[in-house]
């Protein structure tokens, strides 16, 4: 693509380098900017630097917060003792839409995928197993999204944590396989967390 | 959709005002951005500022330029007497790609729109016709999509220009080079012939 401004090719070089964005979305969302008001696109920067600047991370869940503690966290009437394992925050907000999840999370923060250069070590799930082994902890349920990468996650995480005492289990797969957490339906995605399994039985199935 | 932090809600609700992006869009874009280091949404944000606040348009033709008179328009090899008529930068960049016209542009920014509420005080046209009513132009071809709003346009600055003694001409409309004729639609193809083109005309302009 030849451009004949460099301002109009340096922001559509930045705003292709979005998942999803090519070159040619990127002008037309560009050139949008350029017929609305300068405002916009004074709100839009704006916006985007304040939360990659301030944005931060819930010191119990990892949860995107506000504050140093989520508002999950910070709720003295949720369970405190069954911990959700979610991949990251839209899982969260998709579970909390059911209205039918009272205990707490874990952002793990991805899932681990060798293809993609993701190992555990860039994951939050060493916090995960000291919360099990400090035993307060009485449930752990795996919410991740049932691909290769989430079964190589859950069987990470459940090594280390197998020979606790507590009750681990995997959301029920009313969700199709492969789909992502976020794009169910709530019902499903509700019943799926009330008929939880244990985890042992998801790799017997198989 | 709700979020567990204010500052996200902003930039998802500033990023889905960008058309085609929807909320589940806008958050996945900015969660990417928090997994990148602070300084991509950095140089994202400066190349959208720096665009919406610096970009020029070229005073002859309209065009983005980054000085006062774009490239083309500065360009003395070019035939300054036949101008295309198009409706914005993208269709500039995609007739410069062919490398088959030699004229000058002149960019409308949009088209007549009852419906998005765009009327003709809001395009480039009266500098168009100011230009034609000079004399220095000698040709005029529309090259706006054939749409209702592109043919509703054409045909508004036709009816200003009609009376000069000037070629005015619209870009061929006709079957893809390379596509079948039986995935064509009917209107396409039906001007493809009315508006057949001599034989030898087709391979001397290859
Ligand atoms: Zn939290
Ligand atoms: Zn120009």
């Amino acid at each position: 693509m030849e451009f004949s401004s460099k301002l109009i090719e340096k922001a559509v070089n930045e705003m292709s380098q979005l998942p999803g964005i090519g070159k040619r979305t990127a002008l037309r969302l560009v050139l949008h900017l350029l017929k609305q008001p300068k405002e916009q696109t004074g709100f839009l920067s704006q916006a985007l630097l304040n939360m990659r600047e301030d944005i931060k991370f819930c010191e119990n869940c990892h949860n995107i917060s506000d504050t140093k503690v989520c508002e999950i966290c910070a709720n003295s009437t949720r369970n405190h003792q069954t911990i959700c394992v979610v991949e990251d925050i839209r899982d969260v907000m998709a579970i909390e839409n059911t209205g039918q999840y009272k205990g707490i999370y874990h952002v793990l923060g991805g899932k681990i995928s060798p293809i993609e250069g993701v190992g555990p070590s860039q994951l939050n799930i060493s916090s995960l197993v000291e919360k099990v082994k400090s035993g307060k902890v009485i449930e752990i349920i795996f919410a991740l999204s049932s691909t290769m990468e989430g079964d190589t996650t859950n069987f990470y995480i459940y090594k280390q944590i197998a020979d606790s005492e507590i009750v681990i289990s995997t959301i029920a797969r009313g969700i199709s396989v492969g789909d992502e957490l976020e794009y169910a339906d709530e019902i499903t995605l509700g019943r799926s967390i009330l008929h939880r399994v244990p985890f042992e039985k998801t790799f017997k199935s198989n």
